[in-house]
């Protein structure tokens, strides 16, 4: 779980608490209601979607059963319907998300021209870098501009989520400039832990630490 | 959590199962303490360490507990030793794991470039493309080999992990392929769920959902 940087979080839905983990799930129901309905499938089963993603099938039903009733009976769930019931609810249905990039290196490009953001509605509106070198290139349609003008070019173009990809030691500030931008979320990929107002969500992927937990199997033997 | 494509793994330790979760967490505690080694500082409570981290002291010392005794009473932990226990726990310590990528585009070459890894006891040995134009290029003191000797490469340059940055339609031959070489770990960074033999450890890095994750709770609110 890339962030753990904070308590459990719970977050309200109509009625009961949905755990975090639940909220990954949610995608991954999504992507595979995504492939069966590109391959003409109109119902599927919580012990079909259990099998394929290594759950149990009373998992993938209390999962959903947060969201209120999606079954019907005998014939499993509508997978048209499902699909675009979780696309509500993970709030990417019909609607674009506003990204700010902070840090054009290696990463940051990759992360600007990686196609799955744009297929699943998140579009970089702003990158920026420290680097004098960097600024005014152009990178996907994108003009990287001063690291300076973050928060304004945040608060301009009406930005939802920040991603940072600057080296550890900048992250913090690039942080903090983002959340005087007004954005309410970043995603970040500096290995370094964000301090941040209880009211901004921060996730953090590490991605030597992917690695730790598969090294950690791999001196048991476990696999 | 990236990896949710198989039912919850239970690692053994020395006496009972450790949970995955847990595994990350140790991930944290060590970069915690490898900071307080470089301010110099020798003792360190689980209340400080839970503080930090958003946990709860009894989570620490639980997590801690998998693995044997370290506190030194009414001192806490001694920063050194649990730093080094950890390290061993996690396999990273005085050893290097060798790692191939199978995809050299934009997040191939950020990954090959990615400090974090050597840093952390990561090292590219192999790199390789599909596309003819790639083959023979060097990136990070490595030379591109064309995809249809990752099996062998893998093998002969005793692999541990390989890493996926291929689209996603390629991934599940190019994780076939790395199997064959003998790798019994794969990062995956294809939006799709691989199918790998029971002993292949598969943990999967989808970016565009990390971003899902934070936007459930956009369209709540909840910050």
């Amino acid at each position: 779980m890339p962030e753990i940087a904070r308590k459990p979080r719970l977050a309200q839905s109509a009625s009961r608490p949905v755990p975090e983990a639940c909220v990954t799930r949610l995608s991954w129901y999504m992507r595979e209601l995504h492939l069966l309905q590109l391959r003409g499938v109109r119902f599927v089963s919580s012990r079909w979607l259990a099998k394929h993603l290594g759950l149990t099938d009373a998992q993938v039903r209390r999962d959903l059963s947060y969201f209120g009733q999606f079954g019907t009976s005998g014939r499993g769930y509508e997978v048209i319907r499902l699909h675009e019931r979780l696309r509500s609810i993970l709030g990417v249905s019909g609607r674009t998300w506003n990204l700010a990039l902070a840090g054009v290196g290696n990463l940051g490009s990759a992360l600007l021209a990686h196609e799955g953001f744009r297929e699943r509605g998140f579009r970089f509106r702003v990158a920026v870098d420290a680097d004098p070198g960097k600024i005014g290139e152009r990178i996907q349609e994108i003009t990287v501009a001063s690291a300076a003008r973050l928060p304004q070019l945040t608060r301009s173009h009406s930005i939802d989520i920040g991603v940072i990809a600057v080296p550890a030691l900048a992250a913090q500030k690039v942080c903090k400039q983002m959340v005087q931008g007004g954005v309410r979320a970043i995603l970040n990929f500096a290995p370094v832990r964000l301090e941040a107002p209880e009211n901004v969500r921060v996730r953090t992927v590490d991605l030597a630490m992917e690695l730790e937990s598969l090294t950690f199997h791999l001196v048991r033997g476990a696999g």
